[in-house]
């Protein structure tokens, strides 16, 4: 399989990436930010489109990229929350919508959502609705999409990895290694299952 | 109680208020777009905060309003997309993020979502992520407010009211009236529970 990973450079990505290129089975094309094969904005419809046309058809994309915002719920704006948005979830999204053209038949699309959906956190009003709405896409382009396309999602609890940066979010949390949540993107890809949110550590 | 009902001019919102003002326990504020004893584009903050410095501090902020985009996957711009989290999501979360600041000790805020979420329609990716979103916001801010002040969200199946338009969207669903429907708002404002998703007819 053809597979692009974006958010190659980050601390899921890069993981999922290793993953899929391990046994020499896929081509894995990496996307970031500022680095890897190619470069993206997901904040933009046309640097998506560029990708895309670049690389041409793929059999899976992956997406593991875009922030959430946190700040407590007395003092979070609209405008905080919209930048939440357009960040994590209209930016997969985004790569879903335009991606969704350049899939070959029974091609798949991951995306990433994260444990604050059915768990809130402290601070996390921005990042369950950012979440659970990629999960509630997820679910609903599965049961519209043809040509075989299936959708599923990611939702890994905070990594190990991270800790040093959203542990004191996660209080009491044990945290997964990146490269465990890894394994439930292969399970997308090389899977046949769609419209499935799969949860990693929590 | 002091009630703001946004929407109230709407499908479910005029039943709400005829609801909530049955008793006359409560006395009833009802906004609409162009309607109502006062009007607020809910897609603007100006409009918003104008609303809530007119009306002073109340007990119980209700919001049924904001509209989704139905389309198919495969014809779905991130344009479309986004024009629909603005109406229905950040519409509602805008009122919540506002008018927290004009709700008395113990105040509630109940929000709108729907069917769509767990039991997706044709072409309903959009309505999946928006209805979402608010359940995802609204369960993860009852943990975030302080205050005393509580959040929930009703998710209403198809109105029998509503038929003639969304029925073809809901094939086999028998639907329940807004009546009905009306209730599930009341068990929000006068109840005790916060962080709820209240679930009518499906």
């Amino acid at each position: 399989m053809k597979i692009v990973v974006i958010g190659a450079g980050g601390d899921v990505g890069r993981f999922v990436a290793d993953e899929l290129a391990r046994e020499g089975k896929h081509e894995v094309i990496r996307v970031g930010r500022t680095r890897g094969d190619h470069q993206v904005d997901i904040a933009r419809d046309d640097s998506v489109s560029a990708l895309f046309k670049q690389i041409g058809t793929v059999d899976a994309i992956v997406v593991a990229a875009g922030n959430v915002i946190l700040a407590p719920i007395e003092e979070m704006t609209t405008a905080d929350f919209h930048r939440g948005l357009q960040d994590k979830l209209l930016g997969q999204v985004r790569v879903a919508l335009i991606g969704q053209h350049y899939l070959s038949d029974g091609g798949s699309i991951t995306l990433t959502s994260g444990v604050a959906v059915e768990d809130p956190i402290a601070q996390g009003a921005n990042a369950a609705a950012s979440n659970a709405g990629i999960e509630g896409f997820v679910r609903a382009a599965a049961c519209d999409f043809h040509r075989g396309i299936r959708i599923n999602a990611v939702s890994p609890t905070v990594l190990i990895e991270s800790m040093d940066r959203f542990g004191p979010f996660f209080p009491g949390y044990e945290g997964v290694p990146a490269a465990m949540v890894a394994k439930a993107y292969r399970r997308s890809v090389e899977g046949v299952q769609s419209g499935r949110v799969y949860r990693v550590g929590h």
